[in-house]
């Protein structure tokens, strides 16, 4: 049974309202890159999958990098003379720029100004701003907020620590016959940012909820990890077994209601990249597949030249197209439980390619095999004509060197389509599957790791 | 001397008229995959150039597929009460389901509707319909002519018969320098269906009228056989034979007033498919190059994986695509004297540039040569700078590793214009001809046999 | 620093003007292949750059052909009964066709007539012919001219010489750091015409000016010669040189208004190619890629079979496109100081995209290195983003396999921004240089030697 039959045994609208449900449990948290925050959220995820938690502390070198001081906050808030407060953490985590050091003084609106961020434009919108890794405190609000600020002395406070501890991410692991993997890595790092990227944080949920106890080809593991920094602290404590991945992909940005974009690995030709692509190509509405660039989310990491992983980025809008994105518009109504819904399919739809692009060998390969003696070619009509066209694809393409998904590609028929032929047509004796070589890709994809070059 | 030369020594209009005219005389014979009709029209076919028929007897396996009962009919009919035909076999072959076993009785009409075939949009047609084999009977009428049948009591009766017997196949073989062959197969077994395929067997015909006789390079096998069924005898008989086949056309639906289409091989990229469209191309009128699919005519049997033959097939407009197709309306008017006389000429185009697709060497490589002294760069004129541009053309690119073909392709230029070139050249002293490699396809194609990648 | 930015300190608008000087200067000489006239053509370049001039001897043998007589002419005309001149070659060095014998008759105009060539739909101008090879005599002159000729004896005059003497051409070599070269090519041979070839010509000038002295990377090798019967015999003198040319353009047409067309080698995927390609593409206005063909300017000897060089050909208007082409409206007004002065800049633009395509190594390739602790990710702003992407894709893409040419044409940024971000990197210590393997374009072309098939 496809994973896809799976999914579809329930309600989509339902699925979508739980989708949205997690999302709406985990918008208040004020997450960063390290602290409580992320801990909060990984614990929230964990009681839908049991994630395994690892913790790297301050100063660790990761490659390039060492892992940050850890952040944390309880309060900040800027107040009147009067003691009433015209910004205030307590209504939008957003307020602080993330990892802002501890500060309480009073002072005036001159002196206050360089720490104020808004948007111009927007003057209704919140930005979301960070820090990291230059040392600073500031606050974000909205240009009408900026506006409506007097001359007076304000009181300044950020309740916040900036300590050596420890970076959090969680992993889950759905073990598969094989232990060739498909990564599936999402960023945690975002306070109350619904499309990025909490959508990608639920639906990164269920598609493991889906996939657990589940009789499947590949491994998957599942990464729930602070952007650019996690990523990059996961592959230097991971980076001999990144030899294990053969697949993988990026998730953010799938709540919106934007068409959905398929960012390509580096490699550009990988299987997923194809997988994706084909997936995209056969929604029956508009999609996009863009070719990849070193900019954008932890693809960027996983596709370092080091690396070179197979790994692509599955979104609705583009990060950094939207306006909304990385302000307060980006809240729970910027995103839609059917759109959720319809990520977490188009997700188990690529993977639904992965675990079923076998080869197989037709048994009767000179001339058309006798179809109609097997019952296997059914009268007429639309429905049927489609159905013996694949068959009639599958039966002339399964030479030994075409995958069905090669085959999908050919005769543009949808995967399923082709892959409901393998079936019959196996079923009916007319196909020998060939043994799991892994190496469909090998033949398509120029693969190249660091140093490759030299050694070869 | 190109085949199109000697072709053009005959007036077009004439050769249309021979053309249709033999239609004409095939027309009325009602075929089936096996029995008289086959026979007789490989008997006027063998009055024009002399086939070698092949009997195979019912029930000798072939692949997949045993050869069937030969079927032969005498007459059929509907009759009212009072003894008139309703249905007459005698009006039109096609009124019978071909290879209808025998019957004979009375029945209601409710009784005889469910062996009552029509076109409901198309009143006035009647359809051509088969059950080769699910032994069955029935009738094929029009709709105006179903409509007014009125409740009565019908005297039914098929006098056909459907018996052990034997496959009848022709062959023709015109020998060539090479004992490479180029095979021209077209299918022999409807009844009363003008493009579909008298079209065809007219065609391939008089394409081996023309080639008989003449110095060739390659050896031309021609098959005149029933579909499918015909095709995957040959092939079950000849497996060995095949490798020698090294181009190849399927020839079907050639009289309509439809703008050519040619639909390339499973390989795609065959030397056939390469000369086929290069010449569509350059016909100077619409014309489509479709991609390999594996349902059409009998090339989906000569690419079965097994086989991988380099068959294209090279129609007017595509079986199954025009409403005509397979029904009554597909009659002698559907076909025109100047498309087949126009069809004739396009398939000896392409086996022009089969004939004469060899490798020259430029033997003054360095710079140019000195065509003036040489009376090779006569003055100018629109007419002699294209004759000039071809021959700088053929000048630069013979280096041994481009066929006039490639030369043509990357010129842009007609490949008669390059051949001409080339001889003009090669007389010349400027161009010494290659040895016949026979392996242009190879530098270009993936050529992939049975079990090849295995051997590897 | 690149050779833009030296060409860039001096105002474009002067030296636009300068190089219209020149060729104003350049314009009264009459040119041919051989000649006094190609001699002080060759002197006042001297005067410019230092000139090697080369004298080869009447009836020496150039691959298939031979050096012709030198050609010198001193006056011509055609007289009328009354003594006055009604063609006169003082007024116009296009009046006599380019290599007529010495001739001095009187004659009927019907006698006269074979001998004069005009434009009838361009009445004012007169054409520009020569017969090189084929002793002939005859006089260009415009329609109007032509029509308003008398039916009375004329004294026809023509005294020029052809007899045994030399063929000259000029060489200036601007020695780089490698011995591997870069061709540049431009013709001497045609008298009063401006675009074609004075532009040529003068750029060509211009630019050995500005290498002169510099530091480069590559030799470049410039050539002042005489069309076609030129360039065959510097190739016969240097063939064993020809080894050296990696890289080549041929100059002309440069000074019209006309867009630029880049015409590519015969290889068509030659490393000049591509920097020419990628140059126009950026430039930000209408340019067009042309692929190759065997007519044209010096490139169709450069790129014959035997030589098969990587030299393409940079245009404005394409010779034999525009109507002024070889008549005397290709004068100085048809070329424009502003237009001779960018196609300088475009040509440097070429070169320094040869000259800085280098492959560099990303010493930190596991994850992205951190940019900020190295003060490489700067405060944002589009110009700032735009310098972030360069970097990202420098690193991206810096795996030992992509020249920054690589690189620019897949992050589609112009090269001189791929170049400063790799200039900034290694500065910054995060790239190595690797070892200048020349090799950049093999990875991508298949090169082709005469003869290169057989020895492997």
């Amino acid at each position: 049974m496809s994973l896809l039959s799976a999914l579809d045994q329930r309600d989509s609208a339902a699925r979508g309202r739980e989708l949205h449900g997690f999302a709406a449990q985990l918008y208040p948290v004020c997450r960063s890159i390290t602290g409580e925050g992320i801990r909060k959220t990984l614990a929230m995820i964990s009681e839908r999958v049991p994630l395994q938690l690892y913790d790297v502390p301050t100063g660790t070198p990761v490659f390039d990098w060492a892992v940050p001081k850890e952040w944390n906050i309880r309060d900040a808030y800027i107040k009147l003379p009067d003691g009433q407060r015209v910004v205030d953490f307590r209504k939008s985590n957003l307020h602080v720029l993330n990892y802002s050091v501890p500060v309480h003084a009073r002072m005036s609106l001159a002196g206050l100004k360089p720490h104020l961020f808004s948007i111009p434009d927007r003057p209704e919108w919140i930005p979301y701003r960070t820090s990291y890794y230059r040392e600073s405190w500031g606050f974000c609000l909205s240009e009408n907020q900026l506006r409506a600020l007097e001359d007076v002395e304000y009181e300044v406070c950020i309740d916040s620590s900036l300590e050596p501890g420890r970076l959090t991410y969680g992993e889950f692991v759905v073990a598969g016959r094989s232990t060739e993997e498909v990564l599936i890595s999402t960023h945690v790092c975002h306070p109350s940012l619904a499309n990025d990227n909490l959508s990608g944080i639920t639906v990164a949920t269920s598609l493991a909820q889906l996939l657990a106890g589940k009789d499947l080809r590949y491994t998957y593991r599942f990464l729930f990890i602070p952007g650019t920094i996690g990523a990059i602290t996961w592959l230097a404590r991971n980076q001999e077994a990144t030899a294990n991945i053969h697949h993988g992909l990026v998730l953010t940005c799938l709540g919106d209601s934007g068409c959905f974009h398929y960012k390509k690995s580096r490699r550009g030709n990988a299987h997923i990249d194809r997988a994706a692509s084909h997936v995209l190509c056969h929604l029956g509405e508009n999609a996009e597949v863009l070719d990849f660039s070193p900019y954008g989310y932890d693809e960027r990491q996983y596709c370092s030249p080091g690396f070179n992983l197979p790994v692509g980025c599955l979104m609705r809008s583009v990060g950094g197209t939207f306006p909304e994105n990385h302000t307060s518009a980006d809240n729970l109504e910027f995103i839609h439980p059917e759109k959720l819904a319809e990520s977490l399919r188009t997700c188990t739809a690529i993977l639904d390619v992965l675990e079923n692009d076998h080869i197989y060998r037709n048994l009767s390969p000179y001339g058309e095999p006798q179809l109609g003696k097997r019952n296997l070619y059914p009268a007429s009509g639309d429905a049927m004509d489609r159905a013996i066209h694949a068959r009639l694809w599958v039966l002339n393409l399964s030479d030994g060197m075409h995958s069905l998904l090669d085959i999908a590609e050919r005769s543009g028929l949808p995967f399923a389509a082709v892959h409901e032929a393998a079936v019959a047509l196996h079923g009916g004796g007319l196909l020998s599957l060939e043994p799991d070589s892994g190496g469909e890709e090998l033949r398509h994809a120029e693969v190249t790791r660091w140093g490759g070059k030299q050694s070869s």
